[in-house]
């Protein structure tokens, strides 16, 4: 049995094989040239998927709240695809499926696509392979791809943030506006959903939000405070109503093209520079590398005259 | 009146002058080639100063019990400066600092230098400054230096675990033992305080955390469960004490040894990385080459196959 090139395996996934569309999305998390390869290829076959991000604090809910969203949307015929983020361990890189087990009602459905991805360890991994698996599930056919992340972490709230909509969850009770803003959270919003608002104080929540955005939001798109359950479903149909009224409102402005540009030009940067890295590996001899890096280590150079070193190739 | 070249800047902050340290942090923070330049400078005079982390999720207390902390270390004479991490939008760039008005006791204090550290939008931003900030308090004569960040995100728990101790703040009632796991936060901690103990459940917690650590810490370093209220200043000595334990752990097994030449090691691959981001964006900014980055921006071209194009010059 031969082993499938990349480009020949994302052929079969856009013909709906999801197991190699599985196959492809692991090879875009590995990173190196099969992805490179997969990139270049998916860019051409890719359509025009909508991406939704979903993010919110621990704890929030956001995957119960996704898969009440994803039974809405399925129950309209659409079909779509889910993008999980699970922020894993710096130091064991293993990733923590128990939210997964909540999407398991929609495993059997055919017209569903759920991916988990784990964050691992190099800076920059996430946010150059996060694009990327959104647009090969782009390329295999899925018009709606949701892209679920914690809300808090730089990294992590770059790729929430990088969504064509993006939805911010939050929870009765979480009066501490400051906790939000320092997490970004309020700056990337464009729906607010108050989930788990059978509880106590969802009204109060509501309130505070909408008093926030009076103060925030003149004369731009202001973000629309939804209250959801997303263990019971409610709620699911009027989020969705407010991803597609600000979808509209993207389109008609012409935000939506200035925003995927911007997003184009950052994966770019990002590309280039994981790129030079590897290029600056490659011309330095492997001893002369290990040699730096060991003075490093023992604190005989300080690492910025070490990365002159390393990087002295690229300059010659 | 000329401007003092960073060197200078850091050897006045090495005689004691506060606005000289304050303006080489601000320095730091903004990256380029002034910090590049204070890295190096700032290496040769370190001394060997003591880092200890304080993390935990949003509404830990954080702030408050490092406050508590600070008091009693100043009680014992011992000078020390405080780094806090402020995840600040990724959009605006601003940190909010409501926390840091808390710390206004220490204020008038010579023997402790605090400094609010906002993120910055630049993947690797914060990882790179905050060491570089904690050499910088270390040459100018601190012997510790406590750095208190948000424990949820990669890169947050990344630098709050990138001390010589890590203290993890937890409350009571943080029973859920997969969302603590998730931020990566129980296996970064060398020492667990539950703040905030006079709450009900903490008797609970403690508990918890003791069961869950003789599952996992067979035959390492235990962490130690500390009480502590950082409203009224209770345990503070007593966390103080279990980070002193620790730190004779550290130097008396050669740990401290190996975790800082590991850090010194990231610190490098850090730096590498940001410069050859840099390097990426200024490739883009070459008049032959700007036609590449729009093109990629209208959607016309493929980033990956854009990467090609710009990268080519390093492989004639």
């Amino acid at each position: 049995m031969r082993v499938p090139n990349p480009e020949e395996l994302l052929r079969q996934a856009c013909e709906g094989h999801r197991g190699a569309l599985a196959k492809v999305l692991s090879m875009v998390e590995r990173g190196g040239e099969a992805a490179h390869r997969v990139g270049k290829a998916a860019f051409e076959l890719a359509g025009d998927a909508y991406t939704v991000g979903i993010t919110g604090a621990p704890g929030a809910g956001k995957s119960t709240l996704t898969s009440s969203l994803v039974g809405h949307v399925r129950g309209t015929g659409t079909r779509l695809a889910v993008l999980a983020i699970d922020p894993s361990s710096p130091y064991t890189g293993g990733a923590i499926l128990g939210d997964r087990v909540r999407m398991g009602q929609h495993s059997l459905d055919e017209g569903v696509f759920i991916r988990s991805m784990a964050t691992r360890g190099h800076l920059g991994g996430l946010a150059v392979a996060a694009p990327e698996a959104a647009r090969v599930l782009d390329a295999a056919g899925f018009p709606w791809v949701l892209i679920e992340t914690v809300g808090v972490g730089q990294v992590e709230v770059e790729v929430a943030g990088a969504a064509d909509t993006t939805v911010v969850v939050v929870n009765p009770g979480w009066g501490d506006e400051v906790q939000a803003n320092k997490a970004g959270l309020m700056e990337i919003a464009d729906v607010f959903v108050v989930n788990k608002s059978d509880w106590e104080g969802a009204a109060q929540t509501v309130k505070d939000l909408e008093s926030m955005l009076n103060l925030t939001t003149q004369g731009r798109w202001r973000p629309p405070v939804i209250r959801a359950v997303g263990t019971t479903g409610e709620g699911a149909a009027d989020l969705w109503a407010a991803v597609a009224a600000h979808r509209s409102h993207m389109e008609r402005t012409g935000e939506l093209e200035q925003r995927r540009s911007r997003r184009l030009r950052d994966e770019l940067d990002l590309i280039v520079a994981r790129r030079l890295r590897a290029k600056a590996e490659s011309l330095l001899e492997e001893s002369d590398r290990v040699a730096v890096g060991r003075a490093v280590e023992a604190g005989r150079l300080d690492p910025w005259s070490a990365a002159d070193t390393l990087l002295a190739p690229l300059d010659a």
